[in-house]
């Protein structure tokens, strides 16, 4: 077998100099789990790519690994199939990429599960007339319909809850925001292919207050008194949407606490939110340590 | 060309008895979206399903259809790069399928994300005695030091998280418990790949006492007095860790109200949960409708 060692994919084993064979080997990085990762970037033909992963496999079990990861790029396609018939599985799929992965230990398969939620936002942004934002859509379950909704929209990859509900509301009404809380959430099954929802209802605070719809999925935007939203047959007729409504219309009342977000930065520089009821928290610490 | 139309994957047009052509094409099912789904099941060499593919693409285009979607079985691995290379990108995958997509549309793309989160648990249950629930870890961050923390996991596909914090009790103590509520939740950002991960920490009481480690990942378990579990270095020192433990410790207190969980049925029969402050509700709905 001869492949050029100057793909990037492919590492040369090192041998002492007297051993006759040489065996090469894809590249691979080694994770913090006793796996490995293999990143195939140039290109390969497949039936040489086959015989470097049954030289790598026996290696990497001889060497005690157990999870062995292979991220082929999607100009990598041609390699899919011999990756299968080498035994692994898919693990995901982005747009630019399908990860697959193999078990090869004896012991058992710790592999971690795939992304299972799409998590999407709805905006609950009211102003001081105790009239709530509303949109109506061009496309979806509500469109050609009389329905106002409030705005909506999927969290993107990397994004926080908060940014989300208020980048959704500029996008659809123009209508700048500011996140005050997560008012209540819903977890529902099976709306995507296999995968999960988790729906989080925020209340936003208005900072502008021209609408301007900007959005192509948006037929149209408007300033609705809360109580004429909550009326509407389909939230009526709908126990959720009834029940997040009368949420809604309690927080406008300011009968109601939910979760507001705190930024916290970890050890390691990365950025989250923690969303808590932050009224009992502050309760308590105005009178003393919980502790 | 030839192809056996026996094959579900590929169905014959209806065409006037006298036309003189018969054009072949992948079988597809349409969805509500103006789109149409292709179910690869049956075995298909690549260059005959590369044809199919092109002949049908031509056809759903002048029906105006805008987005198509491949579902390719793992066993049709031999199909992928064809998809590909008729401009066919990656949508998601699942252990046993990979969905491919491509938007055939002069319209823009109005494609849905893929699944961008995962989901985890951590469990505060709490006795009598004012003692928690706690464990250590056979592998992971806190292997081999003398951390005990709450036990924690992932949400499976398809299963509710209150369920999800009763199971991974029961399987790391075999404890059994009820749900009681949602104290707080944290989002971070790149924690499994390029995903999102979402972190739920949940109250739950326990309905029986006598711990029996079942889990093949779990060390020791134990109950240990709430004040020494929020005592230790590794809570103290992380700033989410810390608030974490004061809201557990506001909660034993009875000082802190979370999100409990409202079973709703949908109008197509599916059954989801909402998480909300209940004890605000319950207040309103006890002084009168809040509206």
């Amino acid at each position: 077998m001869s492949v050029s060692t100057n793909s990037p994919s492919v590492a040369q084993q090192a041998v002492p100099e007297n051993e006759v064979e040489q065996v090469e080997l894809l590249a691979a990085v080694e994770d913090l789990y006793g796996g490995v990762v293999v990143d195939v970037t140039e290109p390969m033909d497949s039936a040489v790519f086959a015989s470097l992963l049954q030289a790598s496999i026996s290696q990497w079990r001889q060497k005690g690994k157990k999870g062995v990861w292979i991220k082929l790029p999607i100009e990598r396609s041609n390699l899919v199939d011999a990756a299968v018939k080498e035994g692994f599985r898919y693990h995901h799929a982005e747009s630019d990429y399908l990860m697959l992965v193999r078990w090869i230990s004896e012991t058992d398969d710790t592999l971690p599960a795939n992304a299972s939620h799409r998590v999407g936002i709805g905006a609950f942004v009211m102003n001081s007339k105790r009239e709530v934002l509303v949109v109506q859509e061009l496309s979806g379950r509500f469109s050609n319909t009389d329905v106002w909704k409030m705005p909506t929209g999927v969290v993107n990859e990397g994004e926080d809850i908060c940014e989300a509900a208020v980048r959704e509301v500029k996008e659809e009404t123009g209508i700048d925001t500011e996140f005050v809380e997560v008012l209540a959430f819903r977890q529902s099954h099976k709306s995507f292919f296999r995968k999960s929802d988790l729906f989080i209802v925020c209340m936003l605070t208005p900072k502008s207050f021209d609408i301007q719809e900007q959005n192509l999925e948006i037929e149209a935007a408007q300033w609705m008194p809360v109580a004429d939203y909550a009326a509407q047959p389909f939230v009526k007729k709908n126990k959720l949407f009834d029940y997040i409504a009368k949420i809604c219309l309690a927080k406008s009342d300011k009968n109601y606490v939910g979760f507001t977000a705190l930024g916290t930065t970890t050890s390691s520089g990365k950025r989250s939110y923690l969303y808590y009821n932050n009224r009992d928290m502050e309760n308590l610490l105005a009178t003393g340590d919980p502790q």
